[in-house]
């Protein structure tokens, strides 16, 4: 890793910090170099523009999120194993962020979903990747035969992503101490309807 | 309705609709009175402190939910019938709030996670009230012989919570065309699994 690139990796981590904090539209080249402590004009070198700098803290966030999440899962077995460590992994990040700020992606996407522009359409592409993720986990179910072929892919997605939003909301909001067992219940729950050999608990 | 009254409701209401689309936090008294062509005094006088007004705001959508989702679901019959009627109404109050701005309370709860405040403890009174109330209708399901007795209304509330923010978020940030479907085939299945008698689809 070249120096440029080291102090570029710094400076977005901080961004990504901030920008939970204060929002994306909060994080502005002026903002971020007064908390690193570094010249406007020096970061201005870095990003160009506001909007850059967003979207490249966006990109910082989901490649962090792709270290964290989806490559230690990927090496587990094929299947239910891989989906399981998938929802284990995501469940640990979700947790590991519900210090101040919380999940950059859940703020951003309330925050953006009514302003239109390259930062949203960012937002929403790696979001259509994570998405795409996930179907192709819960795919190499239906391949193994541990997930009902019939079953909707698409559907197990959303369905997957409604449980960790409202594991979000229940956590970070409402301070609930059943949060994560709600959540693990409701996981299980999804994945008992597409078991291709339902069990009874 | 006094003068007062009505004056003030026509205030609310506009605050409402402003809080979806600045956040909370970008509602203030002097912008407030601009939208409505009030003096900045007369708008104080009203509500003394921009928190006073962030509160009433989010008291005024409250009561809007109650008027729009509550009151008519539960003059729909008890049980199923009436958890099914809080479904589609709370499903039609999502998609009439899917302008700009959409719904207050999912952007009011990414918004004020991370700020302790009479704010947040105003928007999380009222969630644990709607999760209350969402919980008491179930019951009647227990009640009358619908839902299984050893089913906890707690996950039950949780995972229909979840239910609603998995489509706030298809919807609102992803577009995706099929959100609806996927929300009701998400709540199919949670009924599925509460039911005392389980029927085949």
């Amino acid at each position: 890793m070249r120096k440029g690139e080291a102090t570029r990796t710094a400076i977005l981590e901080r961004g990504v910090q901030l920008a939970t904090q204060t929002g994306l539209e909060g994080l502005t080249i002026g903002r971020l170099a007064t908390e690193i402590g570094l010249s406007k004009s020096g970061l201005f070198a870095h990003f160009r523009s506001k909007e850059a700098l967003q979207m490249q803290v966006l990109d910082a966030a989901a490649e962090r999120f792709v270290d964290e999440v989806v490559k230690p899962a990927v090496r587990e077995l094929r299947g239910e194993p891989r989906v399981k460590a998938l929802f284990e992994r995501w469940l640990g990040w979700a947790k590991s962020n519900s210090g101040p700020g919380g999940c950059l992606f859940v703020a951003a996407a309330a925050e953006l979903d009514d302003r239109p522009g390259p930062v949203r359409e960012r937002l929403v592409e790696l979001q259509e990747g994570w998405l795409d993720t996930i179907g192709i986990v819960y795919r190499t179910g239906v391949d193994e035969g541990h997930f009902r072929a019939d079953a909707d892919p698409g559907q197990f997605t959303h369905d997957l992503y409604s449980v960790m939003l409202g594991y979000h909301h229940a956590w970070r909001l409402m301070r609930d101490p059943r949060a994560e067992e709600r959540a693990r219940a409701a996981f299980e729950r999804l994945l008992s309807s597409v078991r291709a050999h339902r069990r009874t608990a």
